[in-house]
């Protein structure tokens, strides 16, 4: 199709549409939060009508044992591929609010940067592909191939009901590719099409001792405090450098090729530009693997939390009753979450304190994903990349996790393609999360390309 | 005098005296919080009145850099020794709120207890000294000793500006003993006059890693994390039965003789009952010591809180920008806040974590206290209880502290006597604090008798 057209439209309607993905991000749909289910539904809704108002047929919210998910296509490419396009309408919770400049839901744009919660993960970005379908359809009555979009409520949460959701509507899903935009470029005018993701396997741990609050002077040395307990459990996970102490954590660890280090080693990655943006002094981690490497292809122990006795202004000197603390390990291929969730409860039921009981919940469960990186639908998307950024692709892997993205690979048996428009300083999951607008300009661009490409591929 | 005249009248006016109490406790004034202010000079306004009601002269509220002070005096006894009363007005805060089943600063009585926010420290100890005095005016028109009551509003932030408050006022708080009812009874019906108290150091440590909160996915296994770091440096604190691993913490510590260990031993302290009131399977801490030795004679170190990261409902994979926790030592004689503090500076810096600043901030501080328990001061209130109480007084040491007694000790160079009416399971510092109205009724006898018998001392 002629681009300039479509570049041309894009500028005409910037206005328009900035105007429209900032009445979506006023939407506070915080999956993880039960005070925010009405938020969730608004957010599908919202969503329901910008797919129809967009051209695509079909739009509905179907409920499942949590959040909806959001369903909409367009099927008149006959003989065409089929491109399914995957996104989420969700967010993560806002705390510490008062780290935010300008109120999370309260869209601004300051320096061509928007700024609110879901700007870049993925409201932003599942926005785009609705307004490249919009655009081919305005302008040319049709699109070069067949697309469905599956959008859903609860990844920031794991996505506990899509692969149920997935499984239950496999005919309905049929497609020959999967395309996700829910992941980085490698910087700043540096495209990226990833090929990898890590997985996830979560815990809570809580730590139970007396049966009330006691006041540490009159019990302090005779009664085990559940804050001592639970540091020493903590502790007890990785060693000084950070490597896993964890029995058996790293067995199905999958080695990686020499060749794919080297690739890695050759991107341009300015090791003290990042310490700088991070405002580390130095950086941290398994002797023998690059910052790069690991955050890409090793696993990791995070804790995510602790809470327990006092935090408020002060002294209280107490020693409290229980304490508790969130952690979520990443995993590379062929880690199982299942098998590591075991293996940690293991880990800390060998390292309980005397005097206090432990109980292990567990939460958020995802499977690394791994497709090979020279498959045809990921070359067409760097080839889409090029034409709009006019830099070569990089093909990366990336410490993050999109959970679904192995369940559709196991139950649909199709490519992946994850085609990120967001930059890793854009602080999602964090305060101030924003998007860089010119990766939003050049991605409809891109987007839209991507559909021609997808054209070509075998069915 | 004719103590059943003395029994008649607490008698006759019990309800008033409960109701008065009542009106104290409703006063919020928690001393360590700052919305608090007013509240604080409520307390200390509604003392004063108290004291003037009991018929006590010279009442007056003495500013502090910090919070104010309460000093009144009744001096007509001539040639009689003079005894000054100590207590305090302020109150530990009261989080978790979700704990009290009656709210903490509306007081309710159930099965004969007393249940509020400083119903048994000190509120309710402290009120029962004015209320005896106001007894013996309104029934002899006289007292058998001189007094003075001087009640703080900073106890339980530890005292910071008491010390120089009792330095610059030496000539007008000059007396022949000084009583302080802030400690606790050995147990239901068994009173006990305490000899020894633990002292205090505390310190907050605050963990620094990147400037902002990461996404744990994104920067994982490549940043430290404050929560790792913060948790190693407090698991170093001690070892798995409690032993405090900071170098030299033990060097200062006197030994206790064998006899008074044998006193100890010949307590009726029920273990298994203190552990069914705890609700803990097993007690814990140094070996070679038992329960009662671990908890009065020998030091600790205890976290008291630990916040960072995300606690809400959930799961958020935030690598935190920062960790901080609370940590308060008790310390026995002849150890010295000062000395401890500088060596578990020394500790954290020894044992910093890689990739994190660590910052340390010094808290509350305040000297163990020792006065020998065949006193003359001491044996007299054992004589006052056993009268009341009808049982042999036991003659105790305890685990809590009271900073400013040490400073009294040191700066007024008087025999101190804790008469304390406070039971180990009231709950003091955390949530559904109580005071036993028996101890009250008889409380409000023994400090009469004592007076009587202060009389006595050698001026």
């Amino acid at each position: 199709m002629d681009m300039q057209k479509l570049d041309d439209y894009f500028k005409t309607n910037r206005q328009e549409h900035l105007e429209e993905l900032k009445a979506f991000l006023r939407i506070p749909s915080i999956s993880s939060l039960t005070e925010h289910q009405k938020d969730i539904q608004k957010g599908a809704e919202w969503l329901k009508k910008s797919l129809e108002k967009a051209g695509l047929e079909n739009a509905r919210i179907d409920e499942t044992p949590g959040h909806p998910v959001v369903y909409a296509d367009w099927l008149h490419a006959e003989g065409k591929p089929t491109v399914l396009v995957y996104g989420h309408y969700d967010v993560q919770p806002v705390d510490p609010l008062h780290l935010w400049e300008t109120p999370p839901f309260d869209p601004h744009v300051r320096d061509n940067k928007l700024y609110a919660r879901g700007a870049s993960d993925d409201k932003g970005q599942t926005f785009m592909h609705i307004k490249a379908v919009e655009a081919l359809l305005q302008l040319n009555g049709e699109l070069p191939v067949n697309i469905k979009f599956i959008i859903e409520g609860e990844e920031e949460i794991g996505s506990p009901n899509l692969p149920l959701y997935v499984e239950q509507n496999q005919d309905q899903l049929k497609a020959d590719v999967i395309v996700i935009s829910d992941t980085g470029m490698q910087g700043p005018g540096r495209p990226a099409v990833c090929y990898g993701l890590r997985g996830l396997a979560g815990i809570q741990i809580d730590v139970k001792g007396p049966k009330g609050d006691l006041h540490s002077g009159l019990y302090g040395g005779a009664v085990q405090n559940p804050l001592h307990a639970i540091a020493e459990i903590l502790a007890s996970f990785r060693d000084k450098e950070g490597v896993i102490q964890v029995d058996g954590f790293y067995d199905d660890v999958l080695p990686v090729s020499d060749e794919e280090r080297e690739e890695f080693a050759a991107l341009e990655f300015d090791l003290e530009q990042e310490k700088r943006d991070l405002g580390i002094e130095e950086d941290f981690g398994e002797k023998g693997y690059s910052f790069v490497e690991r955050t890409w292809i090793r696993p990791t122990l995070e804790v995510n939390g602790i809470t327990g006795g006092f935090s408020g202004e002060g002294i209280k000197t107490v020693l409290p009753s229980e304490a508790s603390s969130k952690i979520t390990c990443r995993l590379v291929p062929n880690q199982d979450p299942d098998d590591i969730i075991a293996k940690l409860r293991a880990h800390v039921e060998a390292h309980k304190p005397a005097g206090v009981t432990v109980n292990i919940t567990d939460f958020d469960k995802g499977k690394p994903f791994l497709t090979p990186y020279d498959h045809p639908a990921i070359q067409a998307a760097g080839r889409s990349y090029e034409k709009v950024y006019q830099v070569p692709t990089a093909f990366t892997r990336m410490g993050g996790s999109v959970p679904i993205v192995a369940a559709f690979d196991e139950i649909l048996g199709l490519p992946v393609v994850l085609m990120g428009f967001g930059l890793a300083s854009e602080n999602f999951h964090a305060p101030n999360e924003h998007f860089h607008l010119e990766n939003f300009d050049k991605g409809l661009r891109v987007i839209s390309d991507y559909l021609f490409e997808a054209a070509n591929l075998k069915k």
